[in-house]
């Protein structure tokens, strides 16, 4: 694997400088600064941000003031209810994470996104973008939609959310699009199910502007930042670095490892303060991950634990829905950071993979999605950072990065083993996760057997 | 559909200029003019072909001199016994199709085939790549080539056709390979049934230097010119623009309608010398498709019937085997005439498509091939020109373009239409086909009906 030693700067905002000393201890008061104000330092270092694809930030929002016209506008339009799948997609646009995308896919991205993973913009550039933003409709709603060039976007209680407008309906080839995007077609694919299956047979493309910015009411709003809002916080802390760590797991001290001897290496190669994107998904994952509200509990806790360094990480949620796409969807989560101000990408094994659904193997090569990412178009300009492997370390009762040398003095523990000790609720190696961290985990799993039939409760705020 | 009216220039080479007069009257000598040599005119128009992909047209022979001592060098490698099929892709690569690929692929350009439908070269720049150009070996083959860094390739004879040289082998996913070509992974596709499934499950690439050219000995060879030999023969005939017209079944009155129009209006919009490179394919084509032999006979009889202008018109055979993967091959079908000097190129409905092995309905949308060859990166170059639709006008008893607003007085026929009356022995109606070129058709039934069980004769040689 290659290490992060070889590691090619692709930005212009690294100098040699020396290493600047080590961060500050960890202080309880900064676990909430992504939405603290500090005043701005007298002096700013001249770092800017890796720009936004396109060049500018796309926000969908319909300014305050117009917000009556607009909703009385769309009381006269046809109206389309949104799953909580489509009002995911309705966040990611609407804030820009899909940057320089304006709505759901009209038919001629939907094709660039399924053939090339990516968009030619007009001026002739191309970014990246692999996994499909799409609407879909079934025929009793195209038939309401009729000619209107403008529909009603709704939730499940049918208040307006937004309106997309200049639309056009296309075909929704279900099978092309899961071959395309997936790779294969077996039944069993969590996002197929779940929001593929039974859709309509159209789609719907258009320029979105909402009215009623998208909320989860879950206590976890607050950690919902926008590329806007996190470039804001960026520029506040001063980054002239940010290395985004994508997760929908819990975090053991692998993982906080590997972070933070990016960060040191960041140091090295001249950064003065490089800052940590911990960016778990928040949007739709399947069944047997952890829930959102457990995992950012979890989170926390490791931030509380000094695991990670709070004064130099920034912790929001991602509000994508989750494809497990592999290759395909790594190159989504990447592009994301992008427009959130990152230009440093770690990216581990099989990123986005799971196991084939019908065949005993994984889905996906494990090395295809590092290998897919470093060559997509519309990323050239993030630097990717493969994962050195970590594992616990017997002679030093730690979590190290395996060295081959010594393999003996190793222990892989996967994703089942520590879901299975946790749903025992026996304890993980020492130094293999924090504590408190663990004891979240205990918890969860402890509710799942308190509850019916494994069925996952309710998710608990954190 | 937009007409090519609306056609958007790409090139440099067109100027505005008075349009020119008719092209010469038919001459039957001409017709074997891709292989007669005329003195150069004393006077050149200063026109270029359009440059091939990577700059440089690929060829991978081997020079003469060098010939014993790469044989007896290859004498000592490990042997692969390629397929009929694999060596059509020798054909191909040896000759520069692909250019810039310089052999099988590895798999860094396999991934960016299956993801991006294009290669990205240490330039930056990018190039078309569409379907994979791979050569599998399996378990057994894979243990005999060991850790040698070369191989030979040879053919059923055991006779050496090539060396591939700094090879690297890996993990042929055939499930991944045939859901992001074809966009679905239903059982029955040609091209899979043929080369895939029953291929091993791993890929060797490397580079290609091939010994002795590949030849079929079936009386075409003489159609089978490489880019080289066509650019040759378009400077010769001082072409300023070359119009490619990728086909696989026989050409009736329609296709030529539309070939005739397009050099009109190319004339039109000012270039004096358009060439069209009528482009049959000759590599693997499923069971139910009309044999190159009897296309090429048919091809043949169009242009003696004075259909077509051969003074205008260059008839040479495409080396490559169809993959019938719609808007993923078109693109292919497009980018290796760039590399053979075409700068325009003809796009149909529904290009490389077939029905759906299990549904019952086209496996592509009819409209997608065109929009995707209009968006597909690397092929920015290339200007599309859409087919415009041809029908039988029962009013002028000729095939011309569909005339929507009196759609009454127009009938289609299509394939399987004219499949059965040749079949059977009838007579098309008068003008949708020339009739030398109707009788190859009838004659071609004729030997099916008179084989054992349907089954397809060997070819006859033109």
């Amino acid at each position: 694997m290659a290490a992060m030693a070889s590691l090619h700067l692709k930005t212009s905002s690294s100098h040699p400088h020396s290493i600047s000393k080590l961060p500050k201890p960890y202080s309880p008061a900064a676990l909430r600064l992504p939405l603290r104000r500090r005043p701005a330092p007298a002096t700013r270092i001249s770092a800017s941000l890796i720009d936004p694809d396109g060049g500018k930030l796309v926000e969908l929002f319909v300014p305050e003031s117009e917000k009556n016209s607009k909703l009385k506008l769309a009381s006269g339009l046809p109206r389309i209810t949104l799953s909580e799948i489509d009002l995911q997609w309705v966040h990611v646009l609407s804030e820009g994470w899909a940057s320089p995308l304006k709505g759901f896919m009209r038919e001629a991205e939907f094709l660039q996104t399924l053939h090339f993973n990516s968009l030619r913009l007009e001026n002739g550039s191309v970014v990246n973008m692999s996994v499909p933003i799409v609407l879909a409709i079934d025929d009793a709603q195209k038939n309401r939609v009729g000619s209107s060039a403008s529909v009603a976007l709704v939730d499940d209680r049918d208040d307006v959310v937004a309106v997309l407008s200049n639309i056009e309906i296309y075909k929704h080839n279900k099978e092309e699009r899961i071959a395309r995007t997936w790779g294969t077609t077996a039944p069993g694919l969590p996002y197929v199910d779940e929001a593929i299956t039974d859709a309509g047979n159209w789609l719907v493309g258009g320029d979105l502007e909402v009215i009623n910015p998208v909320k989860y009411e879950d206590g976890l709003d607050r950690f919902r930042l926008s590329p806007a809002q996190l470039r804001e916080e960026f520029e506040r802390r001063n980054a002239d670095a940010v290395f985004a760590f994508q997760l929908r797991n819990p975090v053991h001290n692998g993982h906080a490892l590997l972070m933070t001897d990016t960060r040191r290496r960041l140091l090295e190669m001249g950064y003065k303060n490089p800052v940590l994107l911990l960016h778990p998904l928040g949007g739709y994952t399947k069944a047997d991950d952890v829930p959102l509200s457990w995992r950012m509990k979890q989170h926390e806790k490791v931030l509380e634990d000094g695991v990670l360094d709070p004064e130099t990480t920034v912790v929001s949620i991602f509000p994508s829905p989750m494809h497990y796409a592999g290759p395909t969807e790594v190159q989504w989560h990447a592009k994301a950071r992008i427009n959130a101000g990152a230009n440093f990408y770690i990216v581990g094994r099989d990123p986005a993979g799971m196991s084939h659904p019908l065949e005993k193997r994984d889905l996906y090569d494990a090395d295809h999605g590092k290998k897919v990412l470093s060559m997509a178009p519309g990323l050239e300009r993030l630097n990717i950072l493969p994962f050195k492997v970590a594992a616990y370390d017997k002679t030093q009762n730690k979590m190290a990065f395996f060295d081959p040398s010594r393999a003996q003095d190793f222990v892989f523990i996967s994703g089942t083993k520590m879901r299975t000790l946790a749903k025992n609720k026996e304890s993980p190696p020492n130094g293999f996760m924090c504590p408190g961290g663990w004891k979240v985990l205990v918890d969860y799993y402890d509710t799942l057997s308190l509850s019916d039939n494994g069925r996952v409760p309710e998710p608990i705020p954190a």
